[in-house]
């Protein structure tokens, strides 16, 4: 029974619970998978409200000390003791340090006030910084930090603060420094083979945010669609504009041009060159028929998310959508953030002649939401030859982890397990488990053990299309060291 | 009468008549005030389209070589020989390169094809980076280059990059990260009072940005009001997102609640602390009205904006709504495009509590549009006290301006047609000029001399409340060496 004394000065209630359950985690006086008191009678116990216990566990929760199983209640996480069978090296310096910053940047997750008065319900979405973390995360985008180029970055952040000082504080057009466009624009020539003038591309802090701008160009009263499964947030943000809104169900060659008629989409969303999170190509003949359907009728739109074009090793060289297109019905979408970093927050689309005009018409009088700083010194990284040095640094980074991880996997019993669906490199790859356990008992007995396996099936709605027990296994930022052992643990849970 | 050899090889028909004339104007033979041929004519005579002469007069006047008047055609302005009547050490050096920056930097305003094809328009406002240039902009909102502290910044930039690798390179909270998010708490409750949980901040890519987020947080549906006058801008966006808005008329006190009662207002954007333009700063006594309005319904917010409250040197101790708020019914607005640079695209919010909680319910989902690398550094800068030192600095750099303008404009003929009004400081004030002609004829004029000079009418919708000949006078980037001769030109042209 967990019991100790609360007092009415200093920290607030729910704080001393905090720091009291964590200390008796971290001791090891209460152990991996011990059951916590539930929330009303460890408030009944100490004579204090519900509400102030559910913000401490929640709290603990979202730091990786505890996890909830539906109507069993809060256990307690395997973290040093648990999870590492003795070898204490395997839990390394670099990870533990992580796992130590991530506990102390996210202590105070909402104020005490508002969990008092409103009541914040026990969920860790209703929670600012509260993503449950894992100890083992193969979901994860993360970038590794040996991966950034800061040495170059901050060279090149120096020399622009020093020498462009009177440009730097002049306002950026709405679509970017010219610098940047220019940089973008010969980056899309050589590597895309996308021939565009430097005006027809538009700079914007993420890619969520051009969202945002193209809703404001296209309409608000057309009828967008996207891929199934796909890329979940965009719904979210289609919703926030109270836009029209549809998924369509893709086959193997991607979304069929059938489907958009059918749903009576007029701009359609889609990821032709590497389709998240199956990874298909679209050939080009299915590229031919979706152009067909654009042309078909003056207000339709295809918007080619070309997210990760960088990192396809292997890629077939079919020609983009927006190079083949006759019709100025493409908006070719792009970012940074898989090729840099997604927390430089800086993207760009490349809108055909006729959105151009009305975007500089409607929507010039936005100011570029990408800082003048960061803009040249990326233009200045990309001019000078280091952007296309780091992509391909990191395309054999990429391509050493996914070998690593497949002789890993190979070596591994859960090898008998599983069947990894390779299809066109990129940062993930899928593997299909057989298991007689159900999708959600497996990942619950993993998050238990601090491992994150993040089932295809989240990307489907409705959920139903989506196969069991097919997972993704994204290895941007995987640590090698430690994966035989989690191998080993999701073949523990899953036979 | 202009006439030249085009050629159908190398540069565009458009790039050649653009160099042609610009040379021209250069070397002098065509002088200030030249009326340059009609497109028709010019486009006649060289057997060209009319569209290719548009384009290049567009270009010209963009950059600051020619203007053009209402019916009567296109004019060479007054550049080196024109306005600097003999002297030639008055058209300094920083001014020019600047203005041979700015030539260089806006030459290829779009892609000749779209030009072709699509007809854009003869109006600067449909081309790229073509908003006219003045010599001297009595309306520039710029920053002095000096003014920023670029060493500091510079230093913490090197420094964040260098230590903090790892979490530049981690995911933001979707509402900034939380080391800014704590300089700025700490900022607000030092400098204006506010006292708030850092949870209660939204960093975002600049205020259109968190406009964008505040209507998708209190919805589509309501009644958006804003001042008259006011900022313009502000209706685009709610135009833009089809959002119902209004403007209601301010008295000599600010906002009146009975206009927000009558025009059926359910969020008021207001600027309390200093109105823009006229520098009202509205009495405790309107406040608690406007909050008594707003506390009426359920559904009726106040966005205060406190844009440049920094810079009220004199600024009389008057609490912020956000402040005297019982309700949680106010939003506080601030941004750092005034205290430190607009370039830099930083602005946050603060919400009260209930809206907080829907926040991150709601719109948690979104990425922060702000850069992890700039977050850091802003909060450092913050953080060792070279924020406040920077805006003690600039207030006074402010306040020695004001004098020297002031000084100089009684200094100038000018002064016994004009009368100032000072109101709180602030960057700029207002000045009522007599005059007999029009301010449509008088600006036009002051235009033709390089001269922008912007009327207060401009901040109105309906233009009809606006009163004639009130000009703003922005000065925080204003070059004091030539003002007087400016000020001259103004009697010159007003007598």
């Amino acid at each position: 029974m967990l019991t100790f004394q609360l007092t009415n000065q200093g920290e607030k209630l729910y704080q001393q619970i905090y720091t009291h359950v964590r200390e008796e985690i971290l001791s090891g006086r209460l152990p991996a998978g011990s059951k916590l008191p539930s929330k009303r009678n460890f408030a009944r116990n100490h004579g204090i409200s519900v509400i102030t216990v559910e913000t401490a566990y929640d709290l603990l929760m979202s730091e990786g000390y505890l996890y909830s199983l539906p109507k069993k209640g809060y256990f307690v996480s395997s973290i040093e003791t648990g999870f590492l069978t003795g070898d204490s090296n395997t839990w390394d310096d670099h990870k533990r340090e992580k796992w130590d910053q991530s506990k102390t940047r996210s202590r105070i997750p909402a104020k005490d006030k508002a969990v008092k008065e409103l009541g914040i319900e026990n969920s860790p979405q209703n929670l600012p910084n509260s993503k449950p973390t894992f100890l083992y995360d193969l979901s994860s985008d993360g970038m590794n930090p040996d991966a950034f180029p800061f040495t170059v970055w901050a060279k090149l952040s120096r020399e622009v603060l020093a020498s462009e000082q009177r440009r730097l504080l002049q306002p950026s057009p709405t679509n970017g420094v010219r610098e940047l466009r220019e940089a973008i624009g010969k980056h899309l020539s050589s590597f895309r083979g996308i021939e565009v003038d430097p005006e027809q591309i538009v700079v914007g802090a993420g890619t969520e945010y051009l969202y945002g701008l193209l809703i404001q160009l296209l309409g608000q009263e057309k009828v967008y669609g996207m891929e199934n499964p796909g890329y979940q947030k965009l719904k979210k943000i289609y919703d926030h504009y109270r836009v029209v809104n549809q998924t369509t169900n893709i086959d193997a060659q991607g979304l069929h041009p059938a489907a958009l008629r059918e749903a009576h989409i007029q701009v359609a969303h889609l990821s032709p060159n590497h389709h998240f999170p199956t990874g298909i190509t679209m050939p080009i003949g299915r590229r031919l028929e979706i152009l067909s359907w654009a042309k078909e009728e003056e207000n339709r739109y295809i918007i080619e998310d070309d997210y990760d074009s960088e990192f396809r090793s292997n890629g077939r060289p079919i020609p983009t959508l927006f190079s083949i297109d006759q019709n100025e019905k493409v908006i070719y979408l792009n970012t940074f953030s898989k090729s840099l970093t997604p927390t430089i927050r800086i993207s760009y689309m490349v809108l055909p002649l006729p959105l151009m005009k009305r975007f500089y018409e409607e929507l010039s009088f936005y100011s570029c939401t990408v800082s003048n700083f960061e803009q040249y010194t990326l233009a200045e990284f990309i001019q000078r030859g280091y952007f296309e040095k780091h992509i391909n640094r990191m395309r054999l980074y990429y391509s050493r982890q996914r070998k690593k991880l497949l002789s890993l996997l190979e070596a591994s019993p859960l090898a008998s397990l599983c069947e990894v669906q390779e299809n066109d490199a990129g940062l993930h790859f899928l593997m299909e488990l057989k298991t007689t356990k159900s999708q959600a008992t497996l990942t619950q007995m993993l998050a238990q053990e601090g491992i994150r396996l993040q089932p295809v099936s989240e990307y489907y709605a409705p959920k139903e299309g989506a196969k069991e027990h097919l997972y993704l296994l994204k290895y941007s930022n995987l640590e090698m060291q430690r994966l035989g052992e989690v191998f080993e643990k999701i073949y523990q849970c899953a036979k």
